[in-house]
């Protein structure tokens, strides 16, 4: 039997170091949502005049947090009068909060209730919310507790955050990076829970993301959509997207740095890659604590249609249960390779497709390749990081998506024991 | 550790009695295409002038039985000339020759050179392979073996011809129907091999149905089309289109009824609701043959905006690893439905879903019903067979699916051991 105790074989023998954002001070607590003793409510407060941008689930059925996050970015960008779903001035100061146990989805109209509420006790907080799916939310729980949390909020205190937001996690996520443009040093740095966008039960992938970088608001949404195609949305456990997923970033400007408004600014690539590093390393993190996995495979399609086509063709692979199984068996098994790109309905040509693991070429022009022996790919997929890489012969599109492998602890997980 | 030499649950006690359907004579022998001592080619002889009709897996990497086959078809109703992948005549005999062992798939010219030969040795036969992908076809084996097979062909051989195509099946899978059409009694039968579209590795769906009914070539292949959308393309395992689903349709004439031509023939409807039950039967015998499967699911989704969408839903749910280990570990983990009619993509009134188990109303207008009981939604889960029922509120499309839980036993047969 699979010990689903055990902690991911990926994971950091300790919390990183991150750097200090300026403009943001964090806390966590306890609020008793769903279990006694551990801390489930994780506050963020972020200086007045911050941007803020998110990214949310694109669940039909999503859940109330979700639809209370969007609203109130929205209304904060455009200055919409203060209402139940906004802050009182695009320029005040705004708090994340975020409650563990209780997802709040499904819950109708008492959802909304109770993401209003929460967001009302955290002085009109954006709000996330993970957990079970189709129970009411406790806010009562969360009013009582949130005043004694938010007396606790201190810069840097980021591992009590992101502590307070796990849930099946079997290790804290967290990452940062900084970097000085024309002089001004500037921190990026955020955490994130979730096993993937695997468990919509215990539910959700969210991550939190702060910079002290001035960036306008339309840049900075922009900025955290491409970034997240490359990053959170190039990233599966096992295909199940869930309710609640939410991505926010804030930018404080307290850095003092002028502000990065426009496209054209010549600090902009150096920013993106920074961002786009972060979100990578947190994303990576995500897939490495995916429900029992034990292999980090990155899966990188060339030779498509398009891009897109060549990420749907690496999605195909990366969510295919036989794909999966084998990696989990260390299985060099690259007929199911062959068949999950056949199923992806993308173009491909049989008869030019090309398999690799690592640098082992095993498949070429619609066969074995020549030189390969299959003890090597035996031995190559005893490794607990695997790269698998596929042209597939039609043109120039390329992606790369990132998976890991499927196995009796996965079962374990969701089906032997109740949550 | 889960048995991985278990018979399914649902295997029938003995193999079912099938009508003799006239005009068709059947075999089955080893070849040694794979493995010694077990019987490995089937050949089924089709009286001249039989009308024949197939449907493919969709996949961009099809194997080469499957181009030959669909190539042999047209031929065979286009009444092109003679040429290597055609009989001699429209009108001629046919023979379907499969093998198991080894797919012929990903074999590049070497696997249509295979196929020829197959075809050849069997007389201009229309082929199926199914088992290992990527490696070259012992046609040899199968050319040699031929001969003798062909010697033992008889009517009624149905379990002999069954068993010679299964390759991770645990039981052979078989259904047949009889009817009285103005005087005249039909026959319809037919056999499948395949746990779903869940192994391309070992191989593969592959389905042989054959009636004494007249029915001209072009209405034969519309109702076997259509008959596919709501059979044998309304299940599923665990999402893997296989390389070579292959699913083939002959109708002698050997009832001596007078041909059903057109859609207007008054027998229509009852021959079709008969074919489809054939189908349906098959099908269904599939998925409790899953790998690993111990329930086996129906999903209906209705109040959708059309059919398809019905359908998209009903898919997405019957595919979501979450909802499938919840099957089970008979959990009436009704949160992981909606998240998985969430992620399908089509429209769904969050605060009109309605989800029942079987009977029993869980969910209504967007939150847990008032009269649920957690207790009778567990006990219901643990039934053998299940019905899911889900109202999305938005139209009045329907659909059903058929699906099998996600165990231990998958992970087994996938990840512990090497085929």
């Amino acid at each position: 039997m699979a010990k689903i105790d055990a902690v991911s074989p990926f994971a950091p023998a300790a919390y990183p170091a991150l750097p200090l954002v300026r403009g943001v001070r964090l806390a966590g607590g306890a609020a008793g949502v769903r279990y006694k003793g551990r801390d489930d409510v994780m506050l963020a407060e972020i200086a007045p005049g911050s941007a803020i941008a998110g990214v949310f689930t694109r669940s039909r059925t999503r859940a109330a947090p979700v639809l209370w996050c969007e609203a109130a970015i929205a209304a904060r960008r455009t200055g919409a009068p203060a209402g139940p779903a906004s802050p009182a001035s695009p320029a005040g100061p705004i708090v994340f909060i975020a409650n563990s146990g209780n997802a709040n989805a499904f819950t109708g109209a008492n959802g909304a209730a109770g993401a209003r509420r929460m967001a009302e006790a955290a002085a009109k907080a954006v709000v996330a919310s993970t957990g079970v799916i189709g129970e009411p939310l406790p806010a009562e729980r969360i009013e009582a507790a949130v005043g004694a949390i938010a007396a606790t909020l201190a810069p840097g205190a980021w591992e009590k955050a992101t502590r307070a937001i796990m849930t099946t996690d079997t290790f804290p996520k967290a990452a940062g990076r900084t970097l000085t443009l024309d002089g001004v040093e500037m921190r990026i740095a955020g955490f994130a829970k979730g096993s993937g966008m695997i468990a919509p039960d215990m539910a959700t992938m969210l991550a939190f993301v702060f910079t002290d970088a001035a960036v306008a608001q339309p840049l900075l949404q922009r900025l955290l959509s491409a970034a997240t195609e490359r990053s959170f949305n190039a990233i599966t456990v096992d295909s199940d997207t869930s309710t609640s997923d939410t991505l926010l970033l804030a930018a404080t400007g307290a850095s003092g740095s002028a502000p990065i408004a426009d496209e054209a600014d010549p600090r902009l690539p150096a920013f993106r890659d920074a961002l786009e590093a972060v979100l990578l390393e947190l994303a990576h993190l995500v897939v490495k604590d995916g429900e029992g996995a034990t292999k980090f495979v990155a899966v990188t399609v060339t030779g498509a249609e398009s891009d897109a086509a060549a990420r749907r063709i690496g999605l195909s692979i990366a969510n295919s249960p036989l794909v999966k199984t084998a990696f989990a068996g260390e299985d060099p098994n690259w007929g199911r390779i062959v068949a999950a790109v056949g199923k992806a309905g993308e173009a491909a040509d049989r008869d030019r497709l090309s398999i690799r693991f690592g640098d082992i070429l095993v498949a070429e022009n619609g066969w074995v390749a020549p030189g390969y022996r299959e003890a090597d790919g035996a031995a190559y997929m005893k490794n607990a990081e695997l790269a698998v890489g596929v042209d597939v012969g039609v043109g120039s599109g390329a992606a790369t998506v990132w998976t890991c492998d499927l196995t009796h602890a996965y079962i374990a997980i969701n089906a032997d024991y109740r949550s």
